[in-house]
């Protein structure tokens, strides 16, 4: 059903043609015609869906739009719906409501969901702990093969996966896992031991979700155990929330990289102007200073400037080519920082290969301008001043975005935050004095 | 094991202890100790491992280290290897291979297996058929959930995933698929077609792999099928595939936005110094011809400039904030386009909201920067000129940042490649003109 056909039917109040065609769509399409539509309109389409399907839109919905609709349904329609969701969903939906609607949800709730809700909702934002959920298949490592795939099989319909299962002692620590492909290969009466994997990948709930998502690509996983800091299982984090976290992720570094502050994209987007203009503002300062600091250059050579003017007109193309070719070249050495492309093991070789290019470039640049400037203007020698100018810049530049990253990196401050607007800076200033002073030298002014 | 103990064994020659080592590792582990050994150490640990570890641990190598293994060993154990690995991972291995070691190794294959790896090699880059797999469990509809039950168990070593099953008919259309978690869940004597869901999500051997990492987000996937144009079942795309896209891909749009040309991260890194120089300059000209274009403009003013050499001062503090917001505004817009959290229906709002956020960053910006320049500087009307300057300069930077994205990606240019230069090169341009205009006017100069 397109949008268009929706709103139409909407229009008509043709209710049971619209409960007719939702049925033959996914719960993530339904989902993304809800967004598009208003409020008061989402309301009465989600009622219209059916109890199990209602529940797997809501949970594909953007949390604006859950807020939206809860604040439209009454608290026992909510509850019966919140209560449905994956322990997962469910924990990211409560944290971003009020008090008094957690509570009512809560009011439902057994007393020993409360206490695992309340534990959860204290782990910390981006901490493996806030990615996990409860819904599991846990076994016992005696249990025959035949014994594990019954309890498999009763439970499934709760469990978030149950292509991996999860052995624990009678302390719940976790001892190994075994996979559903394993257990359908064996002999029904062989014993869980004897086929679980013993050496087990896991990380801790306050771990970052960075190390997790890491060790979900690395070893390409489809689900991975959290445990407590007494080695106990307290949940699963599945591959479903790590492709989300990814893109989060990644979405935080191209705004850190364009010295945006602060790591909501909602906020960007969505959220009042002030409040986006407190977001992109505060790295930019880095650069009003220092594009101030760089007119403070230009008055420190003014009498060079007076007597030959035309020197003003190569200012902006050597200040444009050095940050360009600084951003780039960090651009690249961040991201190869971020995907482990550049490790301790060779670094150096990159650093130097990063010097090397910049230099290359500045040449060919530097000379290219200093044919074309010297042409143009014609003053003596300011080819001369204005190519060396442009090469210099560059290989600064170069290097400056080749090892600032590295530097920040290892003193453990996010290089994507910081190296924008400071290789901006630095290479201004050094660009300026540079290009004054070679022009002094060569010009004789 | 650590790098330092495997370096410290082999080079005592104990490979009976690297042997015992290596057995406790992951393959993901020990191909990472691989990677930072030379290749002579690499060959010897490898031919150290069980033949299905040493197949595991040959898939999770880059291509250069594959690569380089490959030239060490004879071409028998060489076919051996790749023979036994999954045919995605033997695809992506033969692709980079010399035409006479590919004939070699598929001197071994059968003859239906070469025609399919000959079709496969054909397939488009960044196509969904160039990362699919053949290794996938196939039934019939009419079969019972006990004989489905029974294919998977005996084919199940030599599949890639068995969690979920694709039903075809005797043409192999592809006509539902069906979990392993309903199979488990469902009485043995069903007939699969009353269980399998016929509303298959799929694609065309030649959809963009972008299309595929949506499908696979939005709908929260483990696997998806791929057809020809004849909706035949061609093979499947798995999920750990997707990981490694999903990263190529972001990858390349980082180096979008810093004006790097080609989608290769290997070139950019490990390459020769003039290819990586060839990859970075191709957009910088159009930076290059910017600032001399800006130059032009300083050129045309000056007479002004000679008779208050202090505006040139705030030439550098201008260009850069209007440039760092620029730059800011089209990686929120450009990131938002790639997510879609910008769509069509929400455009206008945001374009009119970045256009805002730029104009209230550039009446805080200007106001700063009017006042300081005055009192710094003195010249009667030269801190209205720069604040004037500052506060349009930022506002057209935004426009630009917001607009020229949402323009490239309507004309089906992508945007993160030519917005970074153009931006540079228009907010000099205009950024200049704005400024000698009002100090014109204002100091009537």
């Amino acid at each position: 059903m397109t949008l268009n056909k929706l709103l139409k039917l909407l229009s008509t109040k043709d209710y049971l043609a619209i409960k007719n065609e939702l049925a033959n769509l996914f719960a993530a399409d339904i989902a993304e015609l809800l967004e598009q539509i208003e409020d008061k309109h989402s309301i009465v389409v989600f009622r219209l869906l059916a109890k199990d399907l209602a529940v797997d839109v809501f949970a594909h919905l953007t949390m604006k739009k859950q807020i939206a609709l809860s604040k439209l349904t009454n608290d026992d329609e909510l509850s019966e719906i919140v209560n449905e969701l994956y322990f997962d969903d469910k924990i990211d939906f409560l944290e971003e409501m009020p008090a008094n609607i957690v509570k009512n949800i809560l009011k439902n709730s057994s007393e020993n969901e409360r206490r695992l809700i309340n534990q959860f909702l204290h782990y910390p934002d981006s901490s493996a702990g806030s990615l996990m959920t409860t819904e599991f298949v846990d076994l016992k490592k005696h249990m025959t093969v035949a014994q594990a795939l019954d309890i498999i099989k009763a439970t499934a319909p709760n469990k978030e996966t149950i292509y991996t299962s999860f052995c624990i002692d009678s302390n719940r620590k976790l001892e190994g896992t075994v996979s559903l492909r394993e257990l359908i290969l064996s002999p029904s009466d062989t014993v869980v031991e004897e086929i679980m994997c013993k050496e087990v990948l896991k990380v801790d709930t306050h771990d970052d979700q960075e190390h997790v998502v890491e060790l979900f690509k690395k070893y390409d996983l489809l689900s991975l155990p959290v445990v407590d800091h007494e080695s106990r299982l307290v949940g699963i984090i599945t591959i479903d929330d790590v492709t989300d976290v990814v893109e989060k992720e990644n979405t935080e570094d191209f705004h850190k990289l364009a010295a945006i502050y602060g790591n909501t994209k909602d906020k960007l987007l969505e959220g009042s102007v002030p409040n986006a203009v407190l977001l992109r503002l505060p790295w930019l300062i880095i650069t009003l200073f220092g594009g101030m600091l760089a007119g403070g250059i230009i008055q420190v050579f003014e009498e060079s400037l007076t007597s030959v003017i035309a020197l003003a007109v190569f200012i902006p193309v050597i200040m444009d080519m050095g940050g360009d070719i600084g951003i780039q070249t960090s651009t690249i050495v961040i991201r190869g920082l971020a995907t482990g492309d550049i490790k301790s093991g060779n670094i150096w070789k990159c650093l130097i290969r990063e010097t090397l290019i910049g230099v290359t470039m500045g040449v060919v640049c530097g000379t290219v301008i200093g044919f074309v400037g010297q042409i143009w203007q014609g003053v003596p020698m300011i080819g001369v001043a204005v190519g060396g100018a442009m090469i210099a810049t560059i290989a600064v530049s170069s290097v400056l975005g080749a090892f600032l990253p590295v530097l920040f990196n290892r003193i453990g401050v996010d290089p994507a935050v910081v190296s924008g607007p400071l290789i901006t800076t630095i290479k201004d200033i050094t660009g300026l004095l540079i290009y004054f002073n070679i022009a002094s030298l060569v010009m004789g002014i």
